[in-house]
């Protein structure tokens, strides 16, 4: 499939093992040496597993600084299962949960509450407005009830990256219990368990670490955790479970996705390499600075202002002009080797480009040239977005 | 890690890959082919990536020859998180799920149900004794309530095959509802759904197909499927979410293992290649074959006898002379190359060696070879188990 891929792309640029560069939100381009990782199948119950597996855990655990404290518990699936497994573990059928929403990620928990009939308010702003440390310090001094609250580090659905060391100091000084959905800001933005108090926080193996998917992991405090026993809904998305059942043995209760986690072994020995959060980080925001520039010049306008711009995705909205057209426009970017990203925002016409995984300045400056030559072709010169797109937005 | 392995080994038998052979339920022993198909990065809502899945989940269907009635639903995660959708999705609240239950994966489903809250009640007969079909008929005849019938087809506790069929003409001249557990059978058994009455049977990437783990998929008869709407108590665990959202636009709903989906397809091109079910469970039934045959030559008990033996794992009664230790035994095993499981029996004593995977006839004789060579070293003569145990087994 890949050989017709490449036939057919002609001259394209295209990642070391003849695959599109993927600027996304995940799966991502990983090394080739992550990949090659997978070529090995081994016994999830023998020895030489059970410790790559003990190492994984250890070595996320440390990346928030959480050795003497936290306890790292992977689960099998997508992201989403992982803070759907956060949601049902840590918060307890007598509990409520405060959501604080600014996209489809933070939706998409109170759905996760929803199913599990879980007692839950959100507190909303809008897709491009950080959540308000404000409300969130009213909200918990008027509702007593209120015993965990939930946010969303980074929100791909824009790109926003909430001010989560804010939130987290706001929650523990009303004694409630914080959750982050870090999943595509662990490993890129700091989080330090010494400075930011919260009782767990989930991402996945095929984020910002670069490894393939098949995994998400939580790191609780471990006195958090020790309190959840019978709390889950669910006997898979048991994290209680699962993580007494591993320090039993070192396995996992379930078949475990050995491949995957051998990719994620390689891709931290990378994380390592590229010298850890400040290093990966610091690749991330110099692609998305020559990301973010590069679209300014060509005139397109960027969903938000620079303070509020994660490293991690970009949202882009859609010129208003009729010679533009996304389909086409994607295509041609996928023919040159550079696969994009449709938008998800609710209020505005919208597309996003990643600059997370295996790329640099490279692969960004060469998106950034084929995107100029398809508005050629098209024959768009004013990417400025409908004027009442902005007036919708900001209402 | 494998370099350093195959230096310790020295001249032992090792795949392709320089892996140890896994004589396990899986993971196991896949082909070089189907790893490699793993080192390319597909963008999850790309088309291509939405080409090969549309392929994989028609594929799927078509093994149990369902292509006009059925559909196939897969689902991120171990081949247990797709049964317990599959319970969660099939069984409404209002429903109540007999479990025919003779191991420790039926068990498991009863503890699905627990976590539920979901009306169950179990029918169990001994770890070595099929679930009987008039006991079944029975249950129906005197409990009208019960809407759902659940069975394990191969129980990988002993290795034993349950009678499918007989089950599902009674549950469906009952008028109830059937939900098969085909993990480690499908693939290599045959499920024709023009035969066998189900709502629905699930199974993994990493059993009898021979993909990598990551992936449990059901094969759902369409019109029932249709029924399941707002039953599932879990988001990431609802079938029917995932069917009808997958069905819109051929994406996931989360994130999919693409990497995993990569070797499955590559895995289902080899399962045809070998002739399909006939093919694989023909070659499982060889393997199965000559490690019982030489087994029994040696002096092992096998838990049991051939009509009820499925082609997929062997139950070995541990041996009592007090010279067999079995953690030297599974050592020596294990650095000549081959991984074999430990018991999970409750009656007795016991250890298992899988016959599946992409092994054959020099891998079992091979793997005969070092038991002898392990057994002389021990030297362990008398292979029999305790006498108590027997007895044990059969009270």
């Amino acid at each position: 499939m890949t050989a017709d891929h490449t036939k057919s792309a002609g001259a394209t640029a295209l990642s070391p093992t003849g695959d599109p560069w993927l600027l996304t939100p995940g799966p991502l381009t990983t090394s080739e040496s992550v990949k090659r990782a997978m070529l090995h199948d081994l016994g999830s119950r023998d020895r030489q597993f059970i410790a790559v597996n003990r190492a994984v855990r250890e070595r996320l655990v440390d990346i928030v600084n959480g050795a003497q404290t936290h306890v790292c518990v992977p689960l099998q699936g997508s992201g989403t299962f992982v803070v759907e497994a956060m949601i049902g573990t840590f918060v307890p059928a007598t509990g409520k949960l405060l959501i604080l929403v600014n996209g489809a990620y933070g939706k998409r928990i109170a759905r996760m509450c929803e199913y599990y009939g879980l007692s839950h308010v959100v507190e909303e702003s809008a897709e491009d407005v950080p959540i308000d440390p404000a409300a969130l310090d009213r909200r918990l001094a008027n509702d007593p009830d209120i015993s965990h609250v939930a946010i969303v580090y980074c929100e791909t659905t824009s790109g926003l990256l909430n001010p989560v060391e804010e939130i987290a100091k706001i929650t523990a000084r009303h004694e409630r219990h914080l959750l982050i959905d870090a999943m595509s800001a662990f490993g890129a933005i700091e989080i330090d368990a010494r400075k930011i108090p919260f009782d767990a926080v989930v991402a996945s193996s095929n984020k910002c670490l670069e490894g393939v998917p098949g995994i998400g992991f939580c790191i609780a405090r471990k006195a958090a955790l020790e309190k959840c026993r019978g709390n889950a809904p669910s006997l898979s998305l048991d994290l209680y479970d699962q993580w007494t059942s591993m320090e039993k043995n070192g396995q996992w209760r379930f078949t475990p996705p050995t491949h995957c986690i051998l990719a994620f072994a390689r891709a931290l020995d990378e994380f390592d390499a590229e010298g850890g959060v400040a290093g990966r980080g610091g690749r991330y925001r110099a692609n998305c600075r020559i990301l973010v520039d590069g679209l300014r010049e060509i005139g397109f306008q960027t969903l938000l202002p620079d303070s509020l711009q994660a490293p991690i995705i970009v949202t882009v909205r859609m010129p208003h002009d009729r010679k533009f057209n996304f389909e086409a426009f994607y295509d041609r970017l996928g023919r040159a080797g550079y696969v994009i990203y449709p938008g998800k925002l609710t209020v505005a016409d919208s597309f996003r480009i990643g600059c997370i995984g295996r790329l640099g300045a490279k692969e960004i400056r060469g998106v950034l040239a084929v995107i100029r030559a398809a508005l050629d072709d098209m024959g768009v010169t004013d990417c400025a977005p409908a004027p009442a797109e902005a007036a919708k937005l900001r209402a």
